[in-house]
């Protein structure tokens, strides 16, 4: 088995799970963050002390301006953050958002002789942006395998999603039991002057009841 | 029919005749380049005087940092440009290049309600290149269709390449007819200080061979 691989971190929970999991499985694991103009940073340096508590081999984060192409919440201060659940595809899908990380993820692993590529994407919680899917991902592998060197010479590159059917509570207790620290993990849209998570928004709400669902207070979010 | 589209504009020959041809469609075209650690910049000045001269609405470069992710001859200074063709999959081949160009070009095309995303990709003469054939170019619009809102919704992509199949002499008869002035384009891996080519590296060779089956002098290269 080829037994490295370049994992996807964003600073939240599904992807610091995700980066757990490729560890133990005996992968030696190259993290990878986007600093994409994003509304706060805060996620940013969270992935970094992720990365460092589940002791990867080098993190990396790429700069990438995609403010200028998207028109998404999340990246456009013009878009508002919604404070409830929406139906069909949120305001804050960014176009393209996982078709370049991935993209990019791939460029990394064909240098680093990497096979496989951890994205936390999840299709239960998120079944509302098109590239959380399991049909995206396999799209994009077959993609990834034209694409590339190695893919042609080896059909090398496995997108691996080991989150994508797991509920939220399943994925906190997967991730306690490998030994996230939830407390160094950022998932909120909307979080105050310091960081604080907003305990309101979308993402606030999915984890607050994930946890919940455990049996545990979440960590990361104070004050509820 | 949609009327816009993203081209991809890199400043070389390629890129300039699949722009004409895309405004000789009728299309209105928004054109991107990626300032990517290339070893030199005139192809982005090139990219942007040829832009104006074949009326683009708008045209948008996208700072990219590949330095830290490739292992190619054009954007690693180790690695060393090659003044003969080679067999297989040559050293300047960048991982995953157009997977990450058409990725953000998507991402673009999304926000601009833009259905069409042009990119001058050659498989006559650049056979050794993975994401240079039509195989890959079909798999990346069935990931785009899958990826994106407007893909789910409406199956709205369509990646078009219109000269997948030209010859290099085809291409510049084409690109002669719809007005593209030559002299602007830079194709050179190598260029001097100056920004003139080098007239002896893969690229150079490729396209003084193509006018010379023309029966004309290739107006970017002075001194052959």
């Amino acid at each position: 088995m080829n037994s490295k691989a370049v994992v996807l971190v964003s600073g939240g929970l599904d992807s610091a799970t995700t980066l757990a999991i490729a560890r133990s499985q005996g992968h030696a694991c190259y993290a990878l963050s986007f600093d994409y103009s994003q509304r706060h940073i805060y996620e940013l340096s969270a992935a970094k002390k992720i990365a460092a508590q589940l002791g990867v081999e080098q993190y990396k984060v790429i700069k990438l301006d995609l403010a200028g192409i998207t028109g998404s919440a999340l990246t456009d201060p013009c878009v508002a953050v919604p404070d409830k659940p929406s139906d069909g595809i949120p305001v804050t899908y960014v176009p393209a958002r996982n078709t370049v990380f991935l993209s990019l993820a791939l460029g990394w692993a064909e240098v680093l002789n990497a096979h496989h590529i951890f994205i936390g994407v999840n299709a239960v919680d998120y079944s509302g942006y098109p590239d959380c899917r399991p049909k995206f991902i396999k799209a994009f592998e077959k993609t990834a395998n034209l694409a590339t060197k190695l893919g042609v010479e080896k059909n090398a590159f496995k997108i691996e999603t080991p989150l994508i059917h797991l509920s939220k509570a399943d994925i906190i207790r997967k991730g306690i039991a490998l030994g996230v620290d939830y407390s160094l993990t950022v998932s909120c849209y909307n979080p105050d002057a310091q960081g604080q998570a907003c305990g309101v928004c979308d993402s606030c709400r999915i984890r607050v009841d994930g946890f919940s669902d455990v049996g545990i207070d979440d960590p990361a979010i104070s004050t509820l």
